[in-house]
C-alpha cells in the first residue's frame, strides 16, 4: 500500500487495466477536475454531478442521475494523491476521513479505488484496483458489473477528453 | 480536514484535550513506536500488543488483552502523518486503505482518531478528536466511556514516557 504498482489480492480485489492513447496528464485531469469527471463517470444514459477536493481528507462526492431523474449519492473521501500518477479514494469514509454510515441497501458495496497511471510509448497504462473488505463483497461488486461499468466509463472518459 | 487544528462537529465528534508536561517529540514517539504504544494504549488491567506502520495506508493494528487472556483485535489504517504534530488513523479501513468488514458486534463503533500535538511553554497541548459516522454512534462511544478510557490511557502514556 502507499506505493505505485500496488500488489493485488486475488480474492478481495477487482482490477481493470487498459492501455489508453491519452497522455498521463490528460488522464489525471479527467479524474481530478470535477468538470471533467462529471462528463464521464456515470455510464450513459445515467449522468452525474461531482464535488471533489483532491487532497487527503477531501470530499469525493458524486451524484448519479438516472434517465428518470432518480439520484444516487456516492459520498467518499480522497485518501492519497501522487500528482499525475496515483489517486486513491474510498466510499468507506466521507469528507474529513469520517467513517461512512452503514447502509441498509443490499446493493451497497463499500470499496476503495486505487487509480494508477503510468506513461507508455503511445499514452498511458491505466489501472484501477477496487479493494473490498472480503471475498463476498468483491464477488457482489463483480456480479453487479464492475468491469463492464468501469470499462464503459473509461470509453466515455476517452471520448470526452479527446474532444477537449 | 487535512489541517492542523481541525474543526469539531459537536454532534458527531468526541474530543479529549489536555495539557501534558512532555515535549511534543516524546508524545509523538509514544504514539508512533509500537514498543511505546503497547505499554499504554489499553487501560489497565488490560494490556495490548501493537503492529503499526506509520505512513498513509499502513496498518494500525492493536490487540487488547483482558486479565483473563481474552483478546479483542482492532484493525485499522493510518491515514495522515504530519511528523511530530498530527496522526490520523481509522478502524473504518484496514491496511492498504481496504474497507473494514462490517461487524455484528453491537459494541463495535467505527471511528477515526485525529491526534493533534501543539508545543506549549511547559510541554504539549494534546487533543484527540474521535470522528463518527453519525450522532447515534457518537453517543454510543461516549456512553461506552470514551473520555474515561482515553484519559486513563493518557495517564499511562505519561507515566510510561516519563520512565523512559
Amino acid at each position: 500500500m502507499g506505493n505505485i504498482g500496488d500488489s493485488i489480492d486475488l480474492k478481495r480485489d477487482l482490477v481493470l487495466e487498459r492501455s489508453v492513447e491519452l497522455p498521463t496528464d490528460v488522464m489525471w485531469a479527467a479524474w481530478t477536475k470535477a468538470e471533467n469527471l462529471s462528463h464521464w463517470f456515470a455510464p450513459k444514459p445515467w449522468t452525474s454531478r461531482c464535488s471533489i477536493d483532491i487532497k487527503p481528507g477531501g470530499a469525493f462526492n458524486v451524484t448519479l442521475i438516472s434517465p428518470t431523474n432518480d439520484e444516487v449519492d456516492i459520498e467518499g473521501c480522497v485518501l492519497e494523491v501522487v500528482d499525475g500518477r496515483r489517486l486513491v479514494w474510498t466510499c468507506g469514509l466521507t469528507e474529513g476521513f469520517r467513517p461512512a454510515p452503514s447502509s441498509d441497501d443490499p446493493m451497497s458495496v463499500p470499496f476503495t479505488a486505487v487509480i494508477e497511471l503510468s506513461p507508455e510509448r503511445d499514452g498511458t497504462k491505466y489501472r484501477v484496483i477496487a479493494r473490498h473488505a472480503d471475498e463476498e463483497s468483491c464477488i457482489k461488486h463483480r456480479d453487479m458489473g464492475f468491469h463492464g461499468g468501469w470499462g464503459a466509463a473509461l470509453d466515455q472518459l476517452i471520448e470526452h477528453m479527446k474532444g477537449q
